[in-house]
């Protein structure tokens, strides 16, 4: 792999790749979603992604390596896209964090409700205000076309998902914007080399040896979408490298900003790692039911609009 | 490793795992849901484990390994020892699928409900069914003391929370159950040996080494749970192999049956693996809604009444 090139990387990944299904229904839906709020009003669209990636070990899938990712993150900086006037395309990873879903208990259909009759369900008081957003809010972004949602699994769709999207985006120029939340696994097992069968165990240690993913966002920067606004993710464990290793991906990527997250405190504060220097974004801390996502995308949305201005000037 | 003990290496895979959270909590419920239902009533109590168990790549952790498993066979299962009057302990996966679940739409909020007012939700009429049953049913199982819900996410949670659980139930003895669904691991990460910080990526591939969980299910057998009846479970992608290990794993581990399943039939058709033979269990084809578990469950219950009073002749 370390004679080709980036671009044969990303062109080998693609080729060795199990086709998307129903990539028909998905680019229909997209292109509807795309023509309604860009030629119609002209709206700005938010491709934000969500949740961890998996790499399939086995062709017949059984066993896979999986990023830790609750889609938190995602679910409420779409919500919050949607409520500062935004188109949003939610690419994200099935069963994780829905938008307006947050506040629900985990087991919502044992906690939230009570039966009176046949066909109406009494919502346990406790949780009314959670449910009613839940399904009244998710509805009606959805029925105002503001909300499209697409679900991954595997690395291979998400990475397929996500050049369809920036492909169909790229004529809305600078008015889209790619929200890059997602962990996508870094490694994985290139198809042709995976095994067809579950690995057999009961014969000592397992040794596997996983080759890097390809990284995207240069291609997204440079050919799928070169002027859409783009911001990306950095998740570290470790507090002392994780600035730097913002910075270098800020200049490698060509993004327009970094958002720097460390494990531990995340749902506290972030770095918005950028040209014109890093700021900190913390939550209200006197407000209890105030989220990092709430002050991260004014922040976000500010920048988007000044980049807009300085593409048409 | 290889020069260990069996047993030698289940104390060391349990001197090594991280403590159970909240462990009095979960002993405490147990208890009172095994005296319950067996000192009152002398109910007959089965223990369903359901999911795929994570193994953790890291310790503050970010990446791992899993097992596929939609949760679908223990949630369905166990629909099938409560309508048996079975009292279960469903031991899950967190995020899989729940009993009395299994037929509602992946995105529920959005799909099955609609607002009359503040705290009224109506149920669209297509999902009146499957809507009533999840919630009634499952309320009523847990009302009455009939299911009793812990869930895991990684292989350390659920090792020992079995371990807790064959404990607690070793007292009720054959007309205890285990009935063994999950898709457990056989590979895993030593705690010890695991890396503190998220692995770094950018340097060419990825070797893991990954060391053998040590088999748990002969000291369930010899020492944990003696009496109880237990079944365990075989899937693999190759039908050709499949009768061969479950065969084998039938006389290493000294349980009741294997449920043999091939991952692309197992809704179709299943084969219980036993000392009296091998039967093939299939769904009834001309009823749309049977399911597997259905005549599986029968089956189970049969052996189970069998083996109890053989036990107490």
């Amino acid at each position: 792999m370390s004679s080709m090139g980036e671009d044969e990387e990303v062109s080998s990944f693609f080729e060795s790749s199990p086709p998307l299904k129903k990539m028909e229904d998905i680019l229909q839906k997209l292109n509807g979603f795309i023509e309604h709020n860009s030629s119609g009003g002209g709206r700005r669209i938010v491709c934000v992604t969500s949740g961890g990636t998996t790499v399939p070990l086995e062709q017949r899938c059984v066993r896979y390596i999986d990023n830790f990712s609750s889609g938190n993150r995602g679910a409420a900086s779409t919500e919050n896209f949607v409520k500062a006037g935004y188109a949003v395309v939610f690419l994200y990873r099935s069963g994780t964090c829905q938008p307006y879903c947050r506040s629900l208990p985990d087991d919502p259909f044992l906690d939230c409700f009570q039966f009176l009759d046949n066909t109406n369900i009494q919502v346990h008081s406790s949780h009314v205000e959670a449910v009613k957003m839940a399904v009244m809010d998710q509805q009606a972004a959805v029925a105002e076309a503001r909300l499209l949602k697409l679900p991954f699994t595997t690395i291979y769709e998400y990475l397929q998902m996500l050049r369809l999207i920036a492909t169909a985006l790229k004529d809305v120029g600078p008015c889209s914007m790619f929200y890059l939340a997602a962990a996508v696994s870094d490694f994985y097992v290139p198809w042709n080399s995976m095994t067809e069968h579950k690995i057999e165990s009961g014969s000592g240690p397992l040794d596997i040896r996983l080759a890097q993913v390809p990284k995207m966002l240069s291609i997204l920067r440079t050919t799928w979408a070169p002027k859409a606004f783009c911001i990306s993710f950095k998740l570290e464990t470790d507090a002392k490298i994780l600035i730097d290793k913002a910075t270098k991906a800020l200049g490698k990527y060509k993004v327009h900003a970094v958002v720097a997250n460390e494990l531990s405190t995340r749902k506290e504060e972030v770095v918005v790692v950028s040209s014109s220097g890093n700021v900190v974004v913390r939550r209200d801390s006197d407000k209890p039911e105030s989220i990092v996502e709430d002050n991260l995308i004014r922040l976000i949305v500010d920048r988007h609009s000044t980049y807009i201005k300085e593409s048409h000037s």
